[in-house]
């Protein structure tokens, strides 16, 4: 099969019908996008990539995020981090409360919220200095010293971060939280706000394509256990109460951010990332879903 | 690698160590068998068949059996059943209830047992004499003409299905049971109620390590994207709570019946099925959850 | 004060305020009255009483005969009942079903659906003829043998009741009811369809304004000790997700159906009926409410 | 009746069987009280106190502060409080947090934390010097100026209190908190660790079985309107998950506090305290429900 071929036509299709959703305004800085971008980039274990649209403009990887905290806390950890954390979807965002409370202040899986709020309480643990120490460890993986924080985000995100000061104080009531809330919450802020454009993160995530090593290099940025481990989670986890949909629709193991990027592999060939900030309603990138779906589809490779 | 050896090494393993949990007893019947059988069958693509232990006795498979009644709904309506059920997971048991509240009738998916419900429902619908149209189904997808209800699984289902009546009759509340209620819930408990060996079930579900073709004959059972998208469903939500355990520590679409049966299957290459009656706290085969975790560890071939 | 003046003022100026909300018709039978009926009735512990509007039109009472069969399970259990009850608020309907799973199957009030329906399956394990001697108990409170079931009510809610079939399925799952299912259901619908006048109703009621005795014949119908526990039953139960509101805003003990009738009693003095049919967001009646709040805020007399 | 005699009696007969529950821990400072601790005193409208064992013993009313905002608040601002909060039962503790969820940060009542803490929020937009002013209120509405704060349970609450530092920032990502979380979380803190001895308590409360007007003085501490709706609020939901049970055993408007006190209050005639630290299951005084139980039956004076 024609990759960039196909790549390409599903691109043209998708563009050739109407955009739908709207782009995430919870925090007014992500409000401000231009809701009519449109990237694709695919990279191949071997390192090629292939884009459409606009792939080099960088937008806010929101909870994309969370799938490399979680490998940095592996890397740290490994299964010792179960202890603190379920790796079970969530369904509604409304359970996710109550099973909190259920289950005495163990998250159900580190890419909710309240998951990635352990795992940044596990980096404070590690590290001595966690937000330079987590976007240095950001920076290896994507092999690109370039990647940062939005400091503009971070703090839109702080001030506007409420039900996170609640879920993290919430937790701390049951002791799953080990350090300061205020420092180790700042952490959580900073982690939302990391921007890539669709190459770098494709190219991020190329390990979880390749058995846990970076594309290239070879590198070992997890084992090839952990690896598969997550992409275990993303799959049951990565898309808020869509992750059946994803499964279905789609079927490949991925993860999805606010700002309307999607991230997805498959094992032993290729990562893929879309970026479309319209969001359907269950908050995933509308455009992001119809692209997958249909290139999924075409080349009719899936883990299924 | 062999595949044989690499079975027969990881059963024996798993016969070395103490077997756990509870046999199932919510229904009398159940509560008979003897809790130290320990079967296993793989199945080829190509149909050679490798077995361990139990693999010839037949065993109630329960819930196992709704993905057949999935997969027949699939043949008759296709993606019209998604109008009146889901595909996201459930989270915990105690959720069902209050999702089927919340979202007006519509089951999560179709392997909880108010989807089964549903499935069952729209099978109703379709079929003149659905008891002896839906075993005939699961013969001829078996490719085996023995394949039984069992009576006395099915009454003993049936005075003790209080909770399954509760579930019909709140969504026939909400206009989402067609059927006269108590011809279309006798049929649930027919599904409950049928038995298999490891090797029957292992090559039932060949269709779906085969792109929906029967094993051998080639047969279509279901097209190609509706076999990868019932192992998709398999994915996220064939293990009650522990879908997202299933995935992490085993890697591979599969469903569990609180008989003590598991089935699983690679896709493209084969389909294995384990039995052993004692549970698990969240209701799986204990020794089956076991059993697949060290032998795709040691195969290191999973969807992942 | 003049007691039958503050009456036909309050009535008056009700009358003078725009009527909102809406008449219940979840069972096509109750939708088909006129909204715009409007009745009080006030009988003093001596019998006395004083009436305005259509007080002499019968309608059906709905959940307020809850309060009689319950009367009917104290006198033959007395605290025996509790085993199988709770006796606190139920919080918003959602809940009710969620709390039903915490809390294994025990209602949480004789005044709820579920509640009400565990009273039934009480009085099945004692008459020999339940919904026989249910009038009749209710004649003998009402000293009036023209007290009738409306059979057309009561087949009206059976053909629609699939929810309250899945509450006492849901209830026997955790062996919280005792008789045959369809049988007990059957009283529970009838209890639902009997029909008062508001004189008839205010009437009936006497007896828990006044320790327990029927006005004028000093007939013992509960001892003292129950009717007090009846009245704080009522008090914190008696209005679905309102009784807060209603002890806010009335304080007295009282009950409401959604015929649109309520009941309240001021305790030593006087037994009110009000019955307009038009139901606020809550479920309750939307005149009775206003005309209670109103009548009480002049009396100023209320129990607390 | 002699009341004094029925309250000597009613005391020696609890102290004779045996005592049962735990004292509250969940703050250091509680659990060092001595168990075995039991006064109680009643005051009636006239000003004459009756006691009974450790009457004069200070304890930590906490939760009944509650009561005391409230009445500050409902001076402040009267109805218009009733915007940010509701005067329904809460259900469960399990519950509040997802009606929270479910009714978009409206507290269901003042007396609970959430509801609590939005009356501290309330205060703090009123008041200069909030502390300061809500301990003035206190002692002018207990005619005592020896009332205070106790600075080591304040910090203690303070230190342990992540639950409500969720709860507040919960509610203040809805919108209903207005002030600075940390500045207002402290006037709640304090709160909650106010002292008084039974007679101190009994005594401060009289205005409420007093139509709102400070015994003796009959200075205006609330209108007899709002007098009486305090009463109701304390009837539906003075006792956590024990209100219906409080109501229909005992039959007064009252509050409890995990340091084992209680205050009751029968409208026109008396205000009651009892205090005894071991709580009974649902976190109420074992001995106080006890003795107002036996109190009140022997009395046959309740509100129903």
């Amino acid at each position: 099969m024609n990759c960039h071929k196909t790549l390409l036509d599903t691109y043209a299709h998708i563009m050739s019908i109407e955009n739908k959703g709207n782009v995430a305004d919870y925090i007014p800085e992500l409000g401000k996008v231009d809701p009519e971008h449109f990237g694709v980039c695919l990279t191949t274990n071997n390192g090629i990539q292939y884009t459409a649209g606009d792939a080099h403009i960088p937008f806010s990887i929101q909870s994309i995020a969370k799938v490399l905290s979680l490998s940095l806390a592996l890397s740290l950890e490994d299964t010792m981090i179960w202890q603190r954390l379920d790796v079970e979807p969530s369904g509604s965002a409304f359970n996710s409360l109550v099973q909190l409370e259920t289950e005495n202040g163990i998250p159900r899986n580190p890419l909710i919220n309240a998951g990635a709020i352990v795992v940044c309480d596990i980096l404070c643990t590690h590290l001595k200095d966690p937000k330079k120490e987590l976007i240095a460890y950001i920076r290896e993986v994507s092999n690109n010293e370039d990647i940062q924080y939005s400091e503009i985000i971070a703090q839109s995100e702080k001030s506007n971060g409420y039900r996170n000061y609640a879920l993290v104080n919430f937790m701390k009531s049951f002791g799953n939280i080990k350090n300061d809330v205020d420092q180790m919450i700042d952490l959580y802020f900073y982690l939302s706000s990391i921007e890539m454009t669709c190459c770098q993160l494709s190219k991020t995530f190329g390990f979880l394509a390749n058995g846990g090593k970076q594309l290239i290099t070879n590198k070992e940025i997890l084992t090839r256990s952990q690896s598969k481990r997550v992409n275990a989670i993303m799959q049951t986890c990565g898309f808020y109460d869509e992750a059946g949909e994803f499964a279905y629709k789609v079927g490949l193991p991925g993860k999805s951010g606010v700002g309307g990027g999607i991230v997805a592999v498959l094992p032993n060939s290729y990562s893929i990332s879309v970026w479309s900030p319209r969001l359907n309603k269950k908050g995933n990138s509308y455009r992001g879903m119809e692209f997958l779906e249909l290139f999924t589809d075409t080349t009719r490779e899936t883990i299924f």
